[in-house]
């Protein structure tokens, strides 16, 4: 038996924008209250009871959120180290360091993955021109350059078409640390929710089906189009990547559907946009499963009761939100951002296509 | 066209309870902020961003809450007259003060519905001792006194079986303004849960059905056993109530289903606890439908997407709620009071029975 955290409690949450807003709210489900620790703006404040603006490397700041906290998660992955240092000293991180390093670092990443014996697209380090000439060698173009930390939504990365592109490449990602990637020849793109409770019980929402637009993922539909043994495969390797890394949390996992199988394209410590539509397709959502998971409840069994389209909002797409909200079964969440730039994710809305198929 | 609220407006609510607390959440949603006034405890701060904490007499405090405010709704009907009159000179009240007025008086409530030609239960109005047992030899026993105001979760009912129990029950309401009611044979209760627009749109949600356990809800399931002819008549007769009143807002009608038709018992105006089940079963729920009615968005279609039965955690209930998240397909809804008195509202569980029937 795992002690359930008690009704009441404080859950400190890194990170202030739409994940935290939307776990703030599971939170307050479950009877929790939620503190917001975010250097900038914070839509997540708007529904939960404090918030700290300071930065990441105001240890005084850090030191009195952590007091006041009783456990601790994050919606942002790039919190640095030596502020992770002193919360962890003082209350518990969920999910925990190992997990934040390994997807932090897209070189760990692919080494833990290939260490559990899950197939990734071809890859190599790259820490120099002549690295990355070796590599491309190795791995042809079209190939893709990804510096090794603080790459989302297609920032960090540079296709590489021809070999005589490799050194601007280089320069564009300020010769940073990075890897090659191999093109993958894949159908589509999946992922999978999945989330590991303090207990070390499982549980997956079946995988959803994404479809991208200028890097940043535009819809989420599910089922997914796999076979009943590509669904089983995605389950089973999400739950290895969660035990191997004694995982506490939701974590979205991103698979390319190749004719060889299915390909671990990168994991996320943490609830995902194309698990959004959980909020309704489930009775219990990816954000209230994270609660559930770093708080000892009972994890959700991942089961939908509907299909569901979720549809991002980037931009001025934002504005279509009023007249989406028209469409039968159709429910909005925006994330209270004051401006609408392009390329920001400003709400979704899911569609409920019906029930469960 | 009505003007929509933009985007980042701030909501006023009065009262900060689970519905201003529910309310807020799908404010939020929405792109809003809310600000809670509250004189006591207020579980609706723990996901709102401003909270004042004042009593209804304290002008000063009332006067600067609307000035940070764009509208002004409630989710507490008792809110003094005074105090309603500051507000409404400084911002919109949505539903309006007829609705609020009306409803607040047992006695203004049966007058406005017989008025609309409804069927209610007979009733006469008792400011007396002389009234009373002229009352009750119109009526008979058994029947019950309840005050004309301030009553809720059967507070101030008193049941009179015997027709010496008259000064006694009057005693026991402290000679209040009441209001005897006739018992009405009835074999079971339903509730409409309706909305109108900014632009006089309605929209209801299928009846639930209602089962009270010592004067307080205990379940509400949907679809509630009734005829087509007497869903029509339930959803007809909640729009009827809502243009005479040209109200604009979320209203629950409570009403029983006897053989000789439905008998409207009272309307709440304001989200209602009968409402719950919509949280999980409808993509745009109660709470979401009174922010898009006072705000000026599309009302959502009224339809849901699955059967569902909402169960209400009263005081020590709520222990229950961890092993109750254990079953499939049921959320939990926990309202994060500090303590679990007996008759308390603590939070409630929705459980998804299935696609809509």
């Amino acid at each position: 038996m795992t002690e359930r955290l008690p009704a009441g409690s404080c859950i400190g949450i890194l990170g202030g924008g739409q994940l935290g807003r939307m776990l703030s709210v599971a939170a307050a489900r479950l009877g929790y209250r939620c503190h917001i620790y975010e250097p900038g703006a914070a839509p997540a404040g708007h529904v939960a009871e404090a918030v700290t603006t300071a930065d990441y490397s105001e240890n005084a700041a850090l030191k009195t959120f952590a007091e006041g906290v009783d456990v601790i998660t994050y919606e942002f992955e790039n919190v640095p180290t030596e502020a992770l240092d002193i919360l962890e000293a003082m209350r518990p991180i969920r999910p925990n360091r190992r997990a934040l390093a390994t997807s932090q670092d897209r070189m760990l990443e692919k080494q833990f993955l290939e260490g559990l014996g899950l197939a990734v697209a071809p890859w190599a380090a790259v820490d120099s021109g002549w690295d990355l000439s070796r590599a491309l060698e190795k791995i042809g173009a079209p190939s893709i350059l990804k510096t090794r930390r603080f790459g989302y939504d297609g920032k960090g990365q540079v296709r590489i078409t021809d070999l005589n592109e490799a050194s601007l490449a280089l320069a564009e990602i300020q010769n940073a640390p990075a890897v090659l990637e191999g093109f993958v020849e894949f159908s589509h793109e999946v992922s999978v929710i999945a989330a590991r409770g303090l207990d070390g019980a499982v549980a997956c929402y079946d995988p959803g089906e994404n479809v991208h637009k200028d890097g940043i993922l535009h819809t989420t539909t599910v089922p997914a189009r796999l076979t009943s043994a590509q669904r089983t495969d995605a389950v089973l390797l999400a739950g290895k990547i969660l035990n191997a890394l004694d995982y506490v949390g939701v974590m979205g996992v991103e698979l390319f559907v190749t004719p060889r199988g299915l390909l671990v394209n990168e994991f996320a410590p943490r609830v995902h946009n194309s698990g959004h539509w959980t909020q309704n397709g489930c009775a219990v959502d990816q954000f209230e499963q994270h609660i559930r998971a770093i708080t000892g409840w009972p994890l959700g069994p991942g089961t939908r009761h509907s299909d569901v389209r979720m549809l991002n909002l980037i931009g001025d797409d934002v504005d279509m939100a009023p007249t989406l909200a028209q469409h039968p079964q159709t429910a909005v969440h925006l994330y209270g951002k004051a401006e609408a730039r392009p390329g920001r994710k400003m709400g979704h809305v899911n569609e409920v296509l019906g029930p469960k198929s």
